[in-house]
């Protein structure tokens, strides 16, 4: 079994070295290969995403991902920047299956935005489709208008779209997922503005006749944010499109107050992977020790249940992080009073010495 | 000065019945002029947007607009779907700014699901596009593709587009709305990852140039979906697109508790204007008398405002719906221990009274 290591730039570096330590205290056959993503790779070899890197990511059966990004990559050309790395393995290794899990430890309810009754207990899961929509639809660019509002004014356009087996490939994946919970699944879309989620609400309709045993709940996107917010308990198998599903896994990751906490897994047809953190590189507090590893140490445990068929291990580690969590370590990010600050490093050391 | 008085469906026609009479207790000088919309119309007409009501709503200088649908027209066809008509008013009319204010209630903070600290006080005005994006772009449509994962297959499309003058005659009115409150804007795209928000952030960056006593700030939509759950107060102005603004508005609604007290503006260049509560038609609850038509009072107060030129009404009702609730007045939705609970009919005698 081959891992790859993509550390990425800003905390990346920091928490994926703590993954790696926990990961190697399992003693598990597999072998780890690090290599350059993001602002990090674009500084050594002149791209977000260089070849040998894809071509590592390729070869092997999961990847292990921190963050990418920095403000000091805002002026770059767009196909440089940072984030086109995350794109690109998305798209070159076809992970259309995002897990985002929305998760409200008991201990860390009181950090939640959300009065505590509104969240304790919490447990979405968020299944976004990952490699179709606006993301990657074609055409897209700038151009003269020809029609619209001001014809022969300059214009900026992008294509929403998505097929039928895309739909029906994650619209299996998320009533099998709902299959080991609640057997509920609420499909966003917005059905009554657009084509494209029309067509999403008229497949997942046909393709929910084979999982009878699935309660099947269509929501308008907007609705979506709504209802998030007022009563977030209400939904179990929260499933959408790329483009809502990246604005609403946000949304109900901060509702949990646990954002520090929260993994994710981006899976292929064949079971690859790529796992990595919800948060994103926070540049701000790289480099001094405090970023919270916990996020990151959750997503190997997701890499060993998804892609490495190793579920004992998975639980191995998440149950040695809700120990550190119940004996009190914390990082700066989720401290409260009356509990220990501990840094990255501490932290790491915690979930080892819980294993 | 003419003013078109769409109740529509569900609670849209108890609602607006209020503040008709709180229009008429100001003793101005209006015409008003009642015509069917939404499914209502659509039983008598055969159409939601009958032609009679979209001729009076163009022959007015304001709409008073209810709510439209309810659940027994999700079977029609989409081109007569209640929602329809109000697209094709926003369409016809041109009207391109939606103002829609989140505003927590100093009386009402604790009816928001975030904890008091986070929202009293909280006041954002949300600006939307409303003609373009998404909601209108040609071309949309199914057809089998010929490109993208699954060649052959059937999908379903549509088309992002934003032009130059667009954006710009949105972003002004952005920044003149910015100048008479905290001069402070976010913009709100998705520019790492699409060409129309590139673009979008491309000339607000430039229209920008022409209000250098206003703060700009650029924001993703997923962060903007996060901050606003995080720490809402942080915003002033939120500006966006009409597929973003939709999700946005509705999550900034509910983040204040007050959904039943929020109005909202939809102009277009010559400053006629469509004038609605933020809620729905809520079928549950429609005919029961219960309803809170504070939103659709306050909608009239906005269009006295931009509409009408009648500033000083605007202000006696804005005076009198703060008096009623400091007063107690409380319909069911915002009703709490220690407050009168009144109906429909009775918030709108108390309005009357106060003013
Ligand atoms: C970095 C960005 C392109 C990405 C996305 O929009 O998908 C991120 O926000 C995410 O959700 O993983
Ligand atoms: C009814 C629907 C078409 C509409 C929209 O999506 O714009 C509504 O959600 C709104 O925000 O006014």
């Amino acid at each position: 079994m081959k891992i790859a290591v993509l550390p990425g730039d800003g905390i990346g570096t920091e928490i994926v070295a703590e993954a790696v330590r926990v990961l190697n205290v399992l003693d598990l056959p597999f072998e780890m290969e690090e290599a350059l993503v993001g602002g990090a790779a674009y500084e050594a070899h002149g791209h977000p995403l260089p070849p040998a890197t894809l071509k590592l990511a390729q070869a092997s059966d999961a990847i292990l991902f921190g963050a990418v990004g920095d403000w000091k990559y805002d002026k770059l050309d767009r196909p440089l920047r940072p984030e086109q790395a995350i794109l690109g393995l998305r798209k070159a290794l076809g992970l259309f299956a995002n897990f985002r899990p929305a998760l409200c430890y008991e201990q860390l309810t009181h950090a939640s935005s959300l009065k505590p009754e509104l969240v304790a207990g919490l447990d979405i899961l968020i299944i976004r489709e990952l490699t179709g929509d606006i993301y990657f639809g074609q055409p897209r660019g700038r151009r003269i208008a020809t029609d619209g509002h001001f014809p022969g004014a300059e214009e900026a356009f992008d294509t929403m779209r998505y097929s039928k087996p895309e739909i029906e490939r994650i619209a299996h994946v998320a009533f099998q997922a709902a299959r080991k919970r609640s057997k509920k699944v609420t499909s966003v879309d917005k059905a009554n503005v657009l084509e494209t989620f029309q067509f999403w609400k008229d497949v997942v309709t046909e393709v929910h006749k084979e999982y009878p045993d699935v309660e099947l709940e269509h929501m308008y996107v907007d609705n979506a944010a709504m209802q998030l917010v007022k009563a977030p308990k209400k939904f179990d198998v929260l499933f959408t499109g790329n483009m809502f599903g990246d604005i609403l896994s946000d949304e109900a990751a901060m509702l949990t107050g646990s954002i520090g906490m929260l993994p994710s897994a981006s899976l292929n047809a064949k079971g690859q992977g790529l796992y990595e953190p919800s948060h994103g590189s926070a540049p701000d507090i790289a480099g001094k020790g405090i970023a919270n590893p916990l996020a990151t140490i959750l997503s190997a445990a997701m890499m060993l249940r998804f892609s490495l068929q190793q579920p004992e291990a998975a639980d191995r580690i998440e149950s040695a992080v809700r120990a550190v969590l119940a004996a009190g370590y914390r990082t700066a990010d989720i401290w409260s009073e009356g509990t220990q600050k501990v840094s990255t490093r501490e932290m790491g050391d915690a979930v080892v010495a819980a294993i």
